[in-house]
């Protein structure tokens, strides 16, 4: 059995909860918390523990999911608890990523453990889907295309703006401009042509409309470049119809071939999600099985999903998935 | 630069070379034929050998595109190559694979090479995007659609018919049937309500229209079990309109997380190809940049697309596609 643990209770670890059970070579042994462990209330499926004993659970967990953010989580956790287990991360701020891998590194070597980083959909799926399609077709144009789906942070700033009680965004990719990619006319698209953002908004009391929409669809970096609708709604309404997290998205390579390269192609990827942090945390789940089976054939430092063949990934033994999968 | 030799001149041969110059890291150095090499046309850009002198060239060469068919030539020949050169093959018997794998094994060791069989896209990509999918959803549901495009099998049975002159088959997947699957309906799909067949014939001079069309659609295991259409056309027709040889598919995996399974996902992985055989071509030449670097790290034996970290693909080094591609 991995003994699996994650140092963080949030929508990655209710995942992890979630998806233990249709992974029957993983067990789950430890949450671990910043919060008193007697207020988190989970599945019950493992003990919950304080952050700070974390370091005595080194011989009890085979890999470490770090379910923490980004921006200042992720670039101090992940090299800190490298130093004692293998570790798993969903860092996504791109331009970090030489640096992030580059602190995992030093400190799971240092540690003698392999960690993976940036490891979900995006990154993780995606990058994938875009590093084969380009290895495949060198000639040819990438496109990704995001959603339907909603966008955490676009979300979070318009419930920032004066006179929002609540909202919800989502990101939606224009058919118009995916038929067309689809269709290999390598066209070239201006943000505003691939993707619009519909944007639920609960009003505070008293609260002034038409401001509230215009603060929304001319917010610099978030919405301006965008075409953005406001639909006003009721909390009852926000909470009935736009509780779930669903995302997804596409990737496609468009390229050539041929003597006067007059074959075209296109290779395209997607995936249509409820649950965004869920289906990440899946992608997590096969992710752990391959660091713990890398480490134990001796591999230590940081990996990303390049680094890992496909077969690490899945429970069955080699010859099984070249008989019955290849 | 990787040195690349092609045993074999058919539709494989002549897809490298229109694909080598999309691959600045590589070298086409020889085409060796069971043919006079006088006698066969190619590009020009290397030199044409009798495949008798093969062995010859066992220093000159670091990858081998062995480009026989799947019945007859690979199963003899790769395995005979193995022992001279790293090997590449599009060994395609589904059923015959692990007996191919285990022959190649063998020879590529005994020989100090590293082989990889089973390369295109599918088996090849079809397969990784299987894979992947398959340990991230481990609770899910598997489909695969071809098409639209050529079978060239399925066009060989038809000339086969008495009465038939000349003949393309089209595959082409049930519109309903990918919409179902794309909408997470995970229904049950027979043979006939995931593909249609259409067939373009040329009769010969006083053949039975009527008899050739029943004895098409009528054959087992090509036609039977299909709905299928035919269409009888003139030579001129059949050279001007269907002279391509497109191809492409798609694969689904739908799967389900969540404390009571209550979030659907989808995954989905298609191409659209205007040259199978050159799109095949592309897939192995990225799969040769790979043998060739896990060989010099000291690989040797026999692997598949499972086997290859998708890191090895690409020209680019590590660090820039961790930078530019995660």
């Amino acid at each position: 059995m991995i003994r699996i643990g994650i140092a963080g209770y949030g929508n990655i670890g209710r995942g992890v909860e979630c998806n233990i059970k249709e992974n029957e070579d993983m067990e789950l042994v430890a949450i671990f918390t910043r919060r008193n462990p007697d207020d988190v209330k989970t599945q019950g499926l493992c003990p919950v523990v304080n952050i700070s004993e974390i370091e005595n659970w080194k011989e009890k967990i085979d890999v470490l999911i770090v379910a923490g953010g980004s921006a200042t989580d992720l670039p101090e956790q992940t090299p800190k608890y490298s130093k004692w287990f293998n570790c798993l991360d969903t860092f996504d701020t791109h331009a970090r990523i030489p640096e992030h891998f580059a602190n995992v590194d030093a400190a799971a070597k240092e540690g003698g453990n392999l960690s993976l980083i940036s490891c979900g959909w995006d990154p993780g799926m995606f990058s994938l889907a875009r590093l084969y399609a380009n290895a495949i077709l060198p000639n040819g144009n990438d496109y990704t295309f995001w959603g339907k789906g909603v966008s955490q942070g676009h979300s979070d700033a318009i419930r920032r703006v004066k006179g929002v009680k609540d909202a919800k965004q989502y990101t939606i990719p224009i058919d118009s401009a995916l038929a067309s990619v689809r269709a290999g006319d390598n066209p070239e698209l201006t943000t505003r042509q691939k993707h619009t953002r519909e944007c639920f908004v609960v009003l505070e009391e008293g609260a002034d409309a038409a401001q509230v929409e215009q603060d929304i669809v001319t917010m610099p970096n978030y919405f301006s470049d965008y075409d953005t609708t406001v639909h006003f709604i009721s909390q009852e309404e926000l909470d009935r119809d736009h509780s779930g997290i669903p995302h997804g998205g596409f990737v496609f390579r468009t390229g050539s071939t041929g003597k006067e390269n007059e074959n075209q192609h296109v290779i395209e990827y997607s995936l249509k999600l409820d649950s965004n942090p869920e289906f990440t945390t899946s992608v997590l789940m096969a992710y752990a099985r391959a660091i713990f089976r890398m480490k134990e054939e001796g591999k230590t430092g940081c990996m990303t999903v390049f680094d890992v063949a496909p077969k690490y990934l899945v429970p069955m033994d080699e010859a099984f998935i070249r008989a019955h999968m290849l």
